[in-house]
């Protein structure tokens, strides 16, 4: 579709499409009438001529019908097209420029029952609703404040006002996640002393008396428990029962949020006038791209697709799959960097001055070192592979030439989602899932690719490294996300702007001004939702591990709303207005996501947690006939023979801390439960492992069966559509089926009156199908 | 809705009905002509009125108006009454007697795009409709034909078309599952041989040495493991790994049932034209019931429902939930008889003469006896619950005043599902799950209301037991429900015709005949779908019990379809015809049963059958240094020390066998993993315990995330609506539309010529909103 022909005729200006499609149909652009304005007065957004004087008040555009006859006056609405606009013409003296800009793109929408217009400011008395926007909106100062979502929706159509609506919503929600999650975190620190195995870690007769057992091969010395007595303390910080309650807490939370969603969607559904409208409508729009490359297919109605369709579709997924092995390749390497590095900082920081210091010295662990720095080094990684993954998966998606924008979208997502996915995730998983679970024990440690030994967790548990990895990548992306999504658009701005900017205002005019913003591309809302998605997905997932994670998606969403605000308010083009009637695909995704959170979560608590081994600890195996936490870390810690160590593993010389040389230790320890040396069955797992094991398993099990029953009830409790809104739709119907029937039966009556009392009572219908009219007609007559 | 009028016009039959309500349409009763019929071939399914010569060919039917003026014209097919039928009247001489049942329920569908229409053979060289469907369909030797769906549906309706489309579905789904299931049974006949603990068991130099502790207080004796070896050998046949392969591959079954169905549906829909018929037309209907009670409630639309609805709301709760107490005291009932009976079999068995006999009596042993009976028990209470909870039911169903018959559909659907799921499956809950699993040990039993020693599984496992269970409850119901089906229907005829059926066939007329059949009551088809749906439950929930389950579904539903063809065709008067596109509210409890047999069977395999332990001895526990299942009864097997029972639980004198007194004997094994007496933890739980536990939960845990996601995979694979049905509704909603806006477009352009050419060519047209018009006119002006 292309602009092919624009001329003036006396006082109208007319614009003319080609379209070479009969099932396009091009909507009115209306803009609206300025009675009588003062120069003074005269509002920005309206549009003028160059000379300042004239305005430009109506533009009628028209389409060549299919026998070639150009029809001169309006086009009127079409019968599906009910809305009651009317375009007139209004005078503009002279023959203007080309206004190329204004009628650019218009979403067509043959057979919705509103037309979508482009309104401009009503009268310069009124503010223009871009400004109102703009003021009480778009400022961050009213950031308690609701959403003025009918005039974004009036504004910028109901696509982007569906976006704005689920953005409030789902900060709305966050913010009881948010708070209880503090609750759990308050209950952490209230119950801080409670914490008795941190106590005994750092107990100089308990912690200070065991020795563990080296945790890297060669560099590594061996070393005192006590030494990780400050992150054991702020382990517990996540790690309580507080985290197994807020686990299941955010299991329903999530499906409230998507229930309740529906809910809200629906509701606007009805208030937005979209009850009828159907996806379909839009689908049926194809893409100039599909249709520049398919015309000489036309003809074929079911094999429309270009025929080498399927060889490109599988190399498009073939570089998704490359590119997610690349990813994983990334992964894999920033592991074997953990591994390789680990021995390097622990042999550095034996000697280096932190450890002298009281307060820095503790916390910086050679295992701290390596999850921070890796993490960090993921997180770069993260962002480069995001960079450029975009701009492939843009690519093979416009190579697969989807028939309609929908279309595009859809596969778009999906390449885009899976990869994200996997980019931002895999790390989480990787430390809460693999790390430390395949260490092996002394006298045979596991190696990845027989070069690297796995890593072990410290003695506190592997949580504290997810949460560490979790608020690394999940800050650093909200933070980032941030500045790319403000400070691009300025810049660009800024840049495009730079020589008019001295203009004076005269001279700079506002649609210049406009036409100056960025433009607002097809896929801008398409990113917000993937940011959106990406970030429910670590609030939910990993939960578990870190209960401020939904306080700190709070805080970044009350900031994101008001920086979309003012990015659309100001930053750019106002951007092409299109109908949604739900938050599409994203909605699927967000339910697979809340269902895959629930087994996370379960997996979290039993296995990266400490939990289950401690409660197992406390009711099963505890010391004296009280249940008690005395002993724990004594009890969790194997005992391994140190002269039974291979070689290869054994520290090398001068790797040991003095005090190793000094005693006589003939023993170490590590985590995991086997028999000591010495005993008949010597380093196999004891009973107490498989009795942890199967509480492990037994909390999944209870667990995710125990919140999916819950979910799945609740989910069935609440109706996706409010009763009111269902009554009041239900309503209507029937007032349009009423209507449209008297409305035959009157265009009966004239017919019958017409044909004449003759044929009587037996009347066929003229509207009825001629064949089996006949038939009727002889069964009549015999 | 009533007949109050009934008139003869000169050759017009007309029956007239009075309907105080305006959204009731009549729609027009067709019958069509039979032209020039000798007497000799008069078809016997035309209706003829008494005197053999006159036959009634049109009804013509009409309303009242709103405003009290008669229509005496055909009332035309109405807009959305697109099927072109016509109305017309044919000489019917003499008046008449009063045909009565012709006309009395006729399917209401206002606005529904095709009217229903109830045809009689339409001429006498063609065979009736209905004897069609007798000859092709009802006979049971044509069980292997599909089914004349298309006529099922011209003849009987929507509803009941799809009510056999989906039995037949279903039939032929089950059929795959017949021959897997069959597979897996043989090959548990074909791997008898590899049974290496049934042949421990049944060795004398093993099983016969192992002296069994009592299986209940006083009553039992001590005895040998070998007398169960060949409910051992049974065992087996269900008990092995492809029981574990088939639970699997049901799970998936079912996936693929419900997706496909749901792609037939999709087509059915299509093709029998019911796109785009809504559900939500038929809601609209009121049921006269509900009328009556509700008249003067009439003019508030949104409090309409009865004011005392909550309390009878609650009341009729409080009903079901007193039934299902009910139940669960019934089936507790038969716990106890189970528990207490079993001491009186064993005490009677013991000297009883088929202990000589070697074919039988080593079958019946105490425990098998106790199985049977108690089942055949159980069973007989089942059928009694059932029969008068189903008047119950309807009862309060009828109490609660429902306000539409899909309302009132619903309601009792969950009311008799729920009730039903708890009726038939508790039992083979217990078996599965309780039974056997809270025993205790020889020195601490555990008892129900401290009375009841719980009971204990045999050796060989609890699933031979469940499979017993089901076998009995399952084919029981099978059997009842096709005899209570067609043989019920058939006596009452043959009781109600019992006079007439002595007169000659020209006195007996055809329409006599089919009025004195039964009718087909507004929840006979409620009743063939829950049969269906508990058979369904039955066949997926404990399949990994008894894999021939399926095949014993798949020979019931190959019957059944026939019975309700020829119970359709013979016994009952033709049904109301009603429209709906699909299976309704018992799609979303196939839904639920499907996801919960795949629970059912993960904890079936893990906890009832054997399977897991066997493997874990096979791989961790086994003799020497092959993995081996030799030893296995004996590792299984515990040791109590025999003068540690308490007196209590000791047999009473002269209950034990004379091989107890002859030899000395100091222990006796029991079935547990727990430390043999003079052990330091002696009787707690072996390390083996917990590693067989582990091992189970992990089972689960696998079998449930894999099977889930296999399941969901493959739902969203396959689309539910066949991409062929989905592009024709396509393209017909492309062509209404289309054809509307030709149709508006012609109309208006009527109006503009009408209108004249002075306004030009800024035309408002008049069909716009006025409020609007003026709006945009007074900028035309301005």
């Amino acid at each position: 579709m292309q602009q092919c022909f624009v001329k003036i005729r006396k006082s109208v200006l007319i614009i003319k499409y080609c379209s070479k499609f009969s099932n396009m149909r091009l909507d009115f652009v209306k803009i609206n009438v300025c009675v009588q304005v003062d120069k003074q007065q005269q509002s920005k957004d309206s549009v003028y001529f160059r000379d300042g004087v004239r305005r430009i008040d109506f533009i009628l555009s028209y389409i060549d019908d299919k026998d070639g006859e150009k029809k001169q006056v309006c086009h009127p609405p079409s019968y599906s097209l009910v809305s009651p606009e009317c375009v007139c013409e209004v005078s503009a003296q002279n023959t203007p420029q080309i206004i190329y800009y204004i009628i650019l793109k218009m979403p067509i929408l043959s057979g919705s029952r509103n037309t979508l217009y482009w309104t401009r400011s009503r009268d310069a008395n009124c503010e223009s609703e871009r400004y109102s926007l703009y003021k009480y909106w778009a400022r961050f100062s009213s950031f308690y404040k609701e959403q003025p979502l009918n005039l974004i929706r009036k504004y910028y159509g109901e696509k982007i006002g569906i976006y704005f609506a689920w953005l409030g919503f789902y900060t709305e929600m966050l913010s009881y996640a948010a708070v209880v999650g503090l609750l759990c975190f308050i209950y952490g620190v209230a119950t801080f002393d409670e914490n008795v195995w941190s106590k005994e870690i750092c107990n100089d007769t308990i912690g200070g008396q065991i020795v563990m057992c080296p945790l890297c091969d060669k560099k590594c010395g061996y070393w005192k428990l006590s030494t990780t007595c400050s992150s054991s303390w702020q382990s517990y910080l996540f790690d309580n029962t507080a985290t197994v309650f807020f686990a299941i807490f955010m299991g329903i939370w999530v499906t409230l949020f998507l229930e309740f969603w529906k809910r809200r969607q629906a509701r606007l559904e009805y208030e937005w006038d979209l009850v009828d409208f159907e996806e379909e409508q839009q689908q049926l729009q194809l893409r100039p791209e599909y249709e520049t490359k398919c015309t000489h297919r036309r003809l074929n109605r079911v094999t429309q697709s270009p025929a080498d369709k399927a060889g490109r579709f599988i190399l498009c997924w073939a570089t998704v799959v490359l590119w997610i092995s690349l990813i994983i390749a990334c992964i894999i390497g920033v592991i074997a960097y953990r591994l390789a590095v680990f021995a390097a900082f622990a042999s550095i920081m034996k000697d280096s001055p932190t450890n002298k210091l009281d307060v820095v010295g503790t916390l910086i662990t050679p295992q701290f070192a390596t999850s921070v720095t890796a993490s960090c080094i993921n997180f770069v990684i993260i962002m480069i592979l995001n960079f450029l993954y975009e701009h492939v998966a843009i690519k093979i998606t416009d190579m697969e030439v989807p028939k309609t924008h929908v279309e595009y979208e859809n596969k778009l997502t999906v390449k885009m989602f899976l990869f994200q996915f996997v980019n931002y995730y895999s790390s989480c998983f990787y430390v809460a899932f693999f790390k430390g679970k395949f260490v092996g024990y002394p006298g045979d440690y596991a190696y990845m690719f027989g070069k690297w030994r796995n890593e072990e967790c410290e003695p506190g548990g592997c949580l504290i490294e997810l949460t560490t990895q979790l608020v690394i990548v999940m800050v650093g992306k909200q933070v980032w996300g941030n500045i790319q999504e403000a400070l691009v658009p300025w810049l660009r701005n800024w840049w495009v702007s730079r020589s008019a900017r001295n203009h004076p205002e005269s001279l700079y005019s506002r649609w210049e001004q406009d036409h100056d913003l960025q433009t607002f591309s097809q896929l801008g809302l398409f990113y917000e939702y993937l940011e959106m998605v990406i970030q429910f997905g670590f609030i939910t997932l990993f939960v578990a591990s870190f209960p401020l994670a939904p306080l700190l998606a709070l805080m970044n969403n009350i900031l994101e709303v008001r920086v979309d605000a003012w990015k659309f308010t100001t930053q750019f083009r106002r951007p092409v207005a299109a109908k949604a009637h739900s938050i599409g695909a994203w909605d699927e995704i967000l339910n697979m996501i809340a269902v895959f959170s629930v087994v996370t979560n379960a997996f979290i608590v039993s296995f990266t947690s400490d939990m289950i081994p401690r409660l197992v600890y406390k009711y099963a195996y505890h010391l004296g006939s009280e249940s008690t936490m005395e002993g724990y870390i004594n009890n969790s810690l194997s005992i391994f023979n140190i002269s039974e160590i291979p070689v290869e593993n054994r520290p090398e010389e001068g790797e040991n801390p003095d005090w190793f040389y000094s005693s006589n230790i003939t023993t170490c320890r590590y985590r995991d439960y086997r028999y000591p040396p010495g005993h008949e069955k010597q380093y196999t797992h004891t009973m107490q492992f498989w009795h942890i094991l199967a509480a492990k398993l037994a909390f999944i099990i209870i667990m995710e069966h125990v919140v999916f029953v819950v979910k799945f009830f609740v989910a069935w409790l609440i109706p996706d559509v409010p009763s009111d809104v269902k009554a009041r739709t239900k309503r209507e119907h029937y007032l349009i089926q009423e209507y449209l029937h008297d409305y035959e039966l009157e265009k009966l009556k004239i017919q019958l009156s017409q044909n004449g009392p003759n044929i009587e009572p037996c009347t066929c219908p003229a509207t009825a199908a001629t064949s089996v009219k006949l038939e009727v007609f002889s069964d009549c007559l015999s």
